[in-house]
């Protein structure tokens, strides 16, 4: 039956032979992105590798990332083999529930797929970036910059690669199918990101908790049986977690984009958003590809800027261009001048919406910055805090990061109201259509942002390297400057990942309602005039959904000091052997990366469960208005507090930072304990709660899409309602018990261990 | 005009002589919870005032507490003058202009009332407190608790007073008047929680930074020019700040009842919450009376949770009886067994959401207690973390905080879907009524709340008078359990604060839909379909609200600190004089106190902007749909906030006092130290940011709700209304650089003082 659908779309008069070219050029470009991935990974891996010291090095982190991601993916096998089960019965017609589940599986495939070769790449490329550093700067940073936009481009061509491919099988079906698609990579994400998270914060905070703090040792001391685990933690946290987040927004905005074009413009709405992703897929070819740099330090982050600009620039000429030749639509009715730019028949309002996305994805990154740079006023209000204690510290990063978040909100909330205002006395399909267009723009540079994301846990590892290898100091000064450029570039792309999924999730909304409709056979006003403020259950689902991210942050919070609290035991135990205390022997890396990867599998049960469950039980108890008032507090409290921690807790990190760098009496002095405290806290929040809550929201969303239908079949059934209600309660509480016990454990303990892991 | 009103209750055939006679009863409980007031300030002040010495001190708190509140009287006075006249223009018609104008007046003046004569009464009654800890604990628990209690009953007596006497002059059009007089009183709340809450931890921050830290003299030595500013601070603060906002509450929530009452059940829809607050003040009269002990100190807590729980029952059985003999509808329709309870026409409903309101304090209660007592898990695993330094207390901290906001809102949203599912099935007006309801049932034992409170700073400030005047050992330790206990009490009635906030706004949002129906003329469900989810400014309205908070709590924090800033130079400046060191004159006391005061009138300025202003704004340029979205997201954050920073802030403060109750090593371990970290992280939290949320969103609400009609007005003249935009948003920038310039100045300053405040 996908035959029937596949060959409606070849045969399909609705598309002219240009067009179905045009979407044969989508799927090039598509595969183009892949290629040049591919070329970028045979010149990175044709770079010299080292001294066998690096190698054995850089080998033993590559084997324990490897080594957590096998066992991640085989802990979840099961559940996604279950769920793609599960989504068959979520659609009724037989030819669409298919392939809805294969086209989970696929999502799910695609978005391991970017994880797990990017962060192979990553562990292949710090080695050389290593080395790189002995003779150059500016050839380090190219390989850095390269390894990182492997991942982009792969992320940016199996997501078009994906979308495409099921618009030309199923046609305007296509959304039903591509909701599975969504759904696979979110839940992928979700994993990658909560178990990431997880595992790079408790191996970090555990190894310098025995290394740095009980023992003396510097940062990345061989003899420290946790330094691999650290290393191969900013891989799966930053590196696999975040390409897989990013993966599923990509996803996800495509697929709303898609299916709201099709119902506002026909096949031109759908064409152009692919249109324009793979003009941003050519134009992150050419941008990526220019960074290069002298060997000047201060060079490199104009450099990077530079391709960033270059591809901004080269997108922004060409979908304006594409628009303003095949956004004509004959015989419609005249456009003010602003949209029509004069032409009879154009609508240039899909490229202005596009554009407003872009200037969003400039204005969060500028907004970051702002807040967590080292030279701005933010992170000096927090370095000057230090000199007068750790409490001070903490209350101004609380300040910073608060404010930093309300920008971040107005900023989001204006893209979306320029969007609405562009499309305003339209109907609410064509609105949606410019939230999700905005979207489009947003992540049109997707290949720049994971390149300058990845960037940083390479340039992190290969420092790391250089100290365990005992480089000399030049190439050791020129990984410390790289690994300074890498963290900018890291924090400044995180405020991205966030807001698309605020972006992504809005324009679902139209369709979330659009499903109710169908099913209830009812008109768009009548479905939105049930989902209304006035009506308790929404105001209710409003008030639950906004706690569900404060509960999942306190549960990643107390699993990052449990997981955090066995590596201490670990690395203890192991420097009581005398032989790994004094340099002879070798200790046991791989136990510590074992004892991790276990520890974060285990601990992402609960907060997982939460994500999945917590829509279903309130689209029970609540129906559908009580879900979408759910959602809309879910996707509200989880951007506040995402951005709240990733910027408080980026500017503790740049405090601490700038106290090392000898501010306020330098390393050593009682301004850099507090700093030290400081970048403590932030740890937990930045790079484990913070930005788990991303595909968080994304996963709710996405099950809230799925269970409308059972929600509302089983409405007049309450025996089955209220026992889906109270299984989904029983196993969030039994997620919640979990979290519990550990807690009260921790209490009576004997030894303090767990939480002295946070140091 | 209002003579016609008057005259239209009195001979109105609507009202039965007995429910006139009632409503006349309720006038004349209110007076005697009044009496009863004036009875126990004569029974307080007839107590021994003690020693020359203490009595010196007291007086100097007393003229500190009272030159604080006369300041910020007249600060406000001009605004309130102003708004008075604003609010004339409000409504359409003259006599409800005029009424509402000078409702408004009486509203900010019981609210100040409230305020003043409780903080009044609170700073005689420490004295009397620590002169009878001399001889007897329990005589002193009486004092102290009788104290508190005035301010409790005079709440109660002007609270009904006030919408009693607007309900009998203006009969069915009091809503209408209402709305001035709960916008007075929210208006006032919000001034004294905000400038409270920095005055008090100014005060207190910067005493113990020169004093504990810098010089390492006790807590209230005499010689600190800020120990009199610290005593005022609590009593402004918790004791005249609580009681304005409360007060609101409890204003607001009649108000909602009565609207609601009359639209729904008529006549008996009014009277009868009237009634149920009426039986609420006798119980809390005869429980809060039964409050005595023995001179056990364990009795202590026993013997308050006793008058509590008499207050309850009582209450309890008395609105259950007058229900069943009141609430009976003859000729209506027949209800379930479960609200007729089998007698024809007899409607248990209103009883019942009655019933879940104090169901819903109680949990709060207890949720409160469990959060942040000191023999609970939460609060051990606060004091265990600090064993283990800085960054495991904050991030414990957190992480507790977090969890605890998420069980605050689950129970809101529970009682408030109880409540509107004992009226599904109705129309949305009785929904809200039971809403409505459910918040006069959780204000009912206001009387025994704030009593419970107020016992806290009167105990305080005992103990420092105590300690100031070098009472015996004896007395001291009396001083001290009273003091802890105090503790217990004022953090428990922390949660009722802020949850009936949100129980209050909810029952108002119905209000808001009629009025804008009755302007619009349109149906209910015409207006209530707008408010959805599915309307851009709606969801956009939603984010900005939901940052609202956010950035008010980071404006308060700032505030705090530079006002602590201050308050450290002058001490420190004192302290030079070597006769007020070495204790032979006394230092400059009131020169702290008006430094303080000013401090605090000059930073509230910016915060009560952005409450006052941004409803207005985002009304203005989004529309009523844009604005009821603004509001449900501030309650959301607002509430979720508040609750974290009140229980995060409370299990910093009892994980310090455990740990010098010699728990970890006690005083002067490092796991103290890192425990005085938390608590000084959580002051600004839990006692300026925190509580300052509750009347913020109260008086977003009550903006909200007055400037509808100027909105709908406004609509068609865009000048006018991007006008009023502009400004608005002038007015916020105004603010924010206000605060902006503070920060920089902070970075750039020579010596580092303003930060340093904060310990």
């Amino acid at each position: 039956m996908s035959e029937f659908q596949y060959f409606s779309f070849m045969t399909s008069p609705v598309f002219s032979v240009w067009e179905k070219g045009a979407l044969w050029s989508v799927l090039g470009v598509a595969v183009l992105g892949l290629l040049y991935a591919g070329f970028l990974m045979g010149q990175v891996l044709r770079e010299p590798r080292g001294t066998p010291k690096m190698i054995q090095i850089a080998e033993a982190i590559q084997g324990g990332a490897n080594a957590y991601l096998s066992r991640q993916f085989k802990a979840i096998l099961f559940l996604i083999l279950i769920l793609t089960g599960v989504l068959y019965f979520t659609a009724q017609e037989h030819h669409i529930a298919l392939g809805r589940a294969c086209a989970f599986l696929m999502g799910a495939v695609f978005s391991a797929t970017v994880g797990f070769v990017g962060m192979n790449l990553a562990v292949r490329g710090n080695i050389r970036v290593a080395a790189a550093s002995r003779t150059s700067f500016g050839q380090a940073l190219k390989i850095a910059y390269r390894t990182g936009t492997i991942t982009g481009m792969l992320t940016d061509g199996l997501g078009l690669l994906g979308g495409t491919m099921i618009f030309m099988i199923y046609g305007e079906r296509a959304y039903e199918v591509l909701l599975g698609f969504g759904f696979g990579g979110t839940l992928l994400a979700l994993f990658m990101r909560v178990g990431g998270g997880i595992y790079t914060k408790a191996a970090d905070v555990g190894a310098d908790l025995v290394g740095k703090i009980e023992k003396g040792i510097p940062e990345d001391d061989p003899r420290n049986a946790a330094t691999i685990a650290d290393n191969v933690g900013d891989n799966v946290g930053d590196c696999a977690g975040m390409a897989a987040d990013i993966f599923e927004s990509y996803e996800v905005t495509i697929v709303s984009a898609m299916i709201l074009g099709w119902a506002s413009f026909g096949h031109k709405g759908v064409i152009f958003p692919l249109l324009v992703r793979a003009i941003g897929v050519l134009a992150s070819i050419i941008g990526t590809y220019a960074v290069r740099t002298s060997d000047k330090v201060r060079d490199a982050m104009r450099a990077i800027n530079v391709g960033f600009s270059l591809s901004a620039v080269a997108s922004v000429i060409g979908f304006t261009t594409l628009g303003f030749w095949y956004l004509r639509f004959p015989g419609s009715g005249p456009l003010p001048f602003r949209f029509s730019l004069g032409v009879p028949g154009l609508d240039m309002r899909p490229v202005w919406t596009t554009g407003v996305g872009i200037l969003l994805a400039l204005t969060v990154n500028r907004l970051t910055e702002h807040f967590t740079e080292t030279s701005k006023p933010p992170v000096q209000s927090v370095a000057k805090a230090t000199t007068t204690g750790h409490a001070t510290t903490i209350i101004t990063g609380l300040a910073v990061g608060y404010e930093s978040t309300v920008w971040a909100v107005l900023a989001i909330a204006m893209a979306i109201f320029a969007s609405a205002l562009i499309y305003s006395g339209t109907n609410p399909t064509f609105v949606a259509y410019g939230v999700a267009m905005c979207g489009i723009g947003m992540l049109t540079l997707t290949g720049n942002n994971i390149s300058m994301d990845v960037f940083g846990p390479v340039a992190d590892n290969a420092n790391g390297i250089g100290e365990m290898a005992h480089l000399e100091p030049a190439a050791r000064q020129t990984l410390a400057d790289l690994d300074a450029v890498g963290n900018t570039t890291k924090a400044i792309t995180k405020g991205i990942a966030i807001a698309s999924a605020v972006v992504a999730a809005v324009s679902l909304f139209n369709a979330y309602i659009t499903d109710i409709g169908t099913i209830l056979k009812r008109t768009y006003e009548q479905v939105a005039a049930t989902l209304t403020l006035a009506e308790p259950s929404v105001f209710i689902g409003i008030l639950i959904g906004g706690a569900v991210p404060f509960l999942f942050s306190s549960l990643l919070i107390h699993a990052v000091g449990r997981a955090a609290g066995l590596i201490v035991q670990e690395v203890r135990h192991q420097f009581k052997d005398r032989a790994v205390w004094e340099g002879k022997k070798l200790p046991d890396y791989a136990r510590v990366v074992s004892i991790c990867t276990a520890a974060a599998q285990k601990e992402l049960i609960g907060p997982a469960l939460l994500a999945i469950v917590t829509p279903v039980v309130v689209g029970y108890a609540f129906g559908t208005p009580g879900l979408a008032g759910f959602l809309g507090g879910a996707i509200l409290s989880g951007q506040l507090l995402a951005v709240f921690m990733a910027n408080a807790g980026g500017a503790w990190d740049n405090a601490k930072k700038s106290i090392e760098d000898g501010q306020y009496g330098g390393k050593g002095s009682e301004a850099h304990k507090a700093s030290v405290t400081g970048d403590t806290v932030g740890d937990p929040l930045k790079d484990t709660a913070g930005p788990a809550l991303n595909p968080m929201i994304k996963v709710m969303n996405m099950v809230a899409m799925l269970a409308v239908p059972l929600i509302l079949a089983h409405r007049g059934n309450p025996p089955l309602r209220w026992g889906v209600v109270l299984g989904g309660l029983g196993v969030v509480a039994l997620a919640l018990r979990f979290s519990k016990r550990e807690i009260q454990s921790r209490v009576t303990a004997e030894e303090p261990v767990p939480q002295a892991a946070l140091k």
